[in-house]
């Protein structure tokens, strides 16, 4: 299944090379699934995305301010910066997106099989389990708090979870192109993938009795966050080995943002570990 | 001052109030600057706006899904529900706002002067100051961690911040109607006004030597977070009694959104006290 992934990804690059070839042309609008490549917009994670040698990039649009900033960057990976205005710009982009004046459409990332990832961690390495997290800005800001607080790498599902996007990246501020994000076709089987690679599998869980602080200082760790409404499933928490949840104030009022509650705890885990 | 800012609420509340009077009229699209009302949307915000005694409504418009959902509530308020057109909805409100079928025009809040908040506070109060946090996204997912964490009240200034808004409110969920939202003309005068009354002042700032766990322990705590891009500014840094810094990981690549670093610095200084 890895090498099918890997294969199919290996094409769309391949797709996306193809029209970038096709100089003078329009790009055409990527498409949502990302298979027309993905848009990236916002200095930030432009500036990531072309100090990755691991990502592809097809045609980069800039406005002649936006042009001056990335012109050294561009040049050290051969790309040619089109001046265009930032009306354009916008045309290519979701509505209201912040692109500060520059767009680059690249080809969507090849991260790991999760088998691989897994088996590469450290002994202590911790790493995140999204379970249909679906807002492409949380996936963003959890991938940021992820690279901060030194995740190995991230797991989403193939579905039920938002595709690489300009959207995502620029919540993610960089950390897409450093940290892997490896999909997998079913949640279940990667949480036993990776409890057999040695990963003590901990779901979070507002109503439960355990708190963060009843969790292992020590091995690998996996932390699973549920939905942005409903919390963890039923059956994803069942497979965990643990659930916990955030401790809060006894005058609490209201639960925390799925992205605010993956910050806190890996806050805690990663503290209490030093 | 803290009296014209109410006696200029009043005027607002009032002014809307007279509005909602033109029976069949169309209410007017609320302007950025809250002037003319602030139109919430999602079920969640409108459902926490009609069970806050002090929030004025104006107008309430739903589909037939959402008007169902929301009819107790509503008639406990003695408000009508004009049933709308999704479409019709979504014209009141930002592009790409997730109303969910539900939009309500209400009066801005009048939150209480700082002064009065300020002495009002618990001996343990912990608050939040806000310089120059300008996305409403991130001001309402500060407020809504703000409430898990038992926070007394949120500071910010009355520019350089964003208005109370629809948007603001979604990223809340629900924590604007149960947190007092305070503004302020100068931030530099409003941190002299709580050291007066006993807060210990904290800015958070990734360039300092000390961590949270250099905190007190007890007493009033205001936690002071700086700009999404730039951070502190030096001369809040410098009115400050201590600053602080997030402990991150070693291998740490990058920065936490602001929010997700207020959310941390809550938990962390919540549980150090209990």
């Amino acid at each position: 299944m890895a090498r099918d992934r890997q294969k199919s990804d290996k094409k769309r690059q391949d797709g996306n090379r193809h029209r970038g070839g096709q100089t003078g042309g329009r790009p055409r609008h990527a498409g949502p699934d990302g298979r027309d490549g993905v848009w990236l917009f916002g200095l930030h994670p432009v500036r990531a995305a072309l100090q990755n040698p691991s990502r592809a990039i097809t045609a980069l649009r800039a406005t002649r301010n936006a042009a001056a900033d990335l012109a050294d960057l561009a040049a050290s990976r051969n790309i040619d910066i089109q001046d265009t205005h930032p009306a354009d710009i916008a045309a290519l982009l979701p509505p209201g997106a912040v692109h500060q004046g520059v767009a680059m459409l690249c080809a969507p990332l090849s991260p790991p099989a999760l088998e691989e990832a897994a088996s590469k961690a450290d002994e202590d390495a911790i790493i995140l389990i999204l379970d249909q997290v679906t807002d492409p800005h949380n996936v963003g800001a959890l991938m940021r708090s992820a690279a901060v607080f030194g995740v190995s790498f991230v797991v989403a599902p193939d579905r039920h979870a938002p595709p690489e996007s300009g959207t995502l990246a620029k919540s993610a501020s960089g950390a897409l192109e450093t940290l892997p994000l490896v999909r997998v076709g079913n949640l279940a089987r990667a949480m036993k993938t990776v409890q057999e690679a040695g990963f003590w599998v901990v779901g979070l869980d507002g109503d439960s009795a355990d708190t963060l602080a009843a969790l292992p200082t020590s091995g690998r760790l996996a932390l699973v966050l549920g939905s942005e409404g409903k919390g963890l499933r039923r059956l994803t928490a069942e497979n965990c080995d643990q659930v916990v949840r955030i401790a809060m104030a006894e005058n609490a009022v209201g639960s925390l943002n799925v992205s605010n509650a993956g910050a806190v705890a890996l806050y805690h885990v990663t503290n209490q570990r030093q």
